[in-house]
């Protein structure tokens, strides 16, 4: 490790049950108000290697196999230069996969920038609490700082200016409710809509619906932790669903409006309200796209799941349990043949180095 | 007139700008904001004749060749028993055509029901004013309170517990702004929503983004006023595209929600943007359904109807001016004759009577 500054780590996107839309502080990734998510399991996943080395005339960060652009790399060099010292002025390779296709509608940004802080870190041999690891990827991408813990994930508005007291807390660990299950209902799309930090910035500024949500919105989080607490899945699904149509609510009263679900979107919410119709089983819930996620228990998921393929326009259901967090990959020698097979053939070894 | 009371009347929908959403009394349609709406122009219309006689055992109500059930015929019934005296129980015969497809999407309850209003108090030879037919067409379905009137229309909300204050006004006859078009975009639907009665409940007693709504609306309603009267084409248009949006918001954010715009409602909305990049040109405007009214100048009519034809799922394009409002038809015997010939052959003389 001394040689050349190396790590592999591994983290997992997380469905946030209430949503981060709209921040405080536009350059230091402060939300407007709490939220909470539940992180996914590993299979679902981004790795993410770093290298930090001399050699190197510039960050370079690869992503799927693909060399990005300074504009597409402008988060990761954000994180990378909070993790690096004043005297420590490497340049680092970052080269990431995500396991889950990009068109999961995955927040592939909050997984990938929490392994690239945790690599990152331990590259550098940084020895940072869950706390600063979370608050260094908050500010590469606001809702990365959720993905740097398992189970279901706090992320504390804070009050400080600085930023300095908003961060993830674990609030359970993956093992407290292994029943849940959460389904990613993958729907064509042809429309691309406005991503999600324009999208933020345009409720602020015009939604005066906005207004009324966020004064009620941490009093949902603090019902939604109690549920959880609880296991009262019925109201604790019956609040994730709500929280989900209140944030598509206030999205279409932004001005220009916005609307991130489909008519294949409200056919798996329908699917979903009929699958409910005796009791609460299931939720859903989406974010930035058309996509849905729903959160229900082991002894509905296959039904359920079954149900929601049927749906015209869905393309793929993937299942995953409440993930254990992130890891490193063990730097033994096997490692790091894998992680230099990850380089693209492509690369001449000056561009690489 | 004197053997058989009788009188036939036309009277148009209307498109409401600001829209009537959410009842503080349920059985006299008192309404929690006042709105405000453009009558449509006569070949957008519902026919309607009144017969009161002695012959008759019950009340009923024909609409587009087939005998209503007693329950579709409940807001009829409700208007005759107001417009009916104490001396007077005469049963009566409505006979209702609508000169538009039901697919229209248009509120053929505040077309019949403002031609019902004025028809019966015509052929009962009341002397009513706008003001007091206004009242008692409120009861009959609220927003065909504002059909009483052309050219653009207030629904004052009112404060009294008796609704003696909650009816509509003209603020501008339709000869103010001759320039004004409405297209009308019939779009293709699957699926059938809630009832914007059983809606509106459901936002009121669920939805706490509503309660934002209704803080603001009524100063959006005098914004719109003011812009009418200045004919700012532009403002007025925002104001109409983001009132449709607040609204269709709050039905998001209700509890279980629902949703009147689809896939095609959306793309129509985004054609309606585009056709707006360089300046504010069109608004649309959606209430209970999918439907799309777009209210544009004749400058811009054709180019938008065509462009709006273009779009997949799109059936049809109305066209219509800004209505002059309901008229009574000439009771000269050959419109006795016409009146005679809308009772359906298939009626024996015992049932006609």
């Amino acid at each position: 490790m001394s040689g050349h500054k190396i790590a592999t780590a591994e983290a997992s996107p997380n469905i946030a049950l209430i949503k981060y839309w709209g921040k405080r502080d536009d350059k230091l990734f402060l939300p407007l108000n709490g939220s909470l998510s539940v992180t996914l399991d590993a299979p679902i996943k981004t790795r993410t290697t770093v290298l930090f080395s001399e050699q190197l005339k510039k960050d370079e960060f690869w992503l799927n196999g693909r060399r990005q652009t300074e504009e597409e790399s402008a988060d990761v060099v954000r994180v990378l230069n909070l993790l690096r010292s004043d005297e420590s002025r490497s340049r680092a390779l970052v080269v990431s996969f995500n396991s889950f296709p990009s068109s999961a509608g995955l927040a592939s940004s909050a997984s990938g920038i929490a392994a690239l802080t945790l690599g990152g870190a331990h590259a550098l041999n940084l020895k940072l609490d869950p706390q600063a690891l979370s608050i260094i990827a908050r500010q590469g991408s606001g809702s990365a700082c959720r993905s740097i813990m398992g189970g279901f994930v706090e992320w504390t508005k804070g009050a400080h200016q600085d930023g300095r007291d908003s961060y993830a807390v674990q609030i359970e660990p993956h093992t407290f409710w292994p029943e849940i299950r959460i389904l990613i209902a993958i729907v064509t799309s042809q429309k691309k809509e406005v991503s999600s930090r324009v999208g933020q910035t345009r409720t602020v500024k015009t939604s005066s619906l906005f207004l009324q949500r966020l004064k009620e919105v941490d009093k949902h989080l603090s019902a939604v932790k109690e549920l959880i607490a609880r296991k009262d899945t019925e109201n604790l699904f019956l609040e994730v669903m709500r929280e989900s149509n209140n944030l598509h609510a206030v999205m279409m009263d932004s001005w220009p409006p916005f609307f991130y679900l489909n008519d294949v979107s409200r056919n798996i919410i329908r699917a979903v309200m009929e699958f409910n119709s005796g009791s609460i089983k299931a939720a859903y819930t989406f974010d930035a796209g058309p996509n849905a996620f729903i959160i229900t228990t082991d002894d509905c998921a296959n039904e359920l799941k079954n149900q929601i393929s049927r749906i015209s326009g869905v393309e793929e259901v993937l299942e995953s349990k409440v993930g254990e967090g992130p890891k490193i990959l063990q730097d033994d020698s096997s490692h790091l043949i894998d992680v230099n097979a990850m380089i693209p053939v492509s690369l001449s070894p000056k561009q690489a180095m």
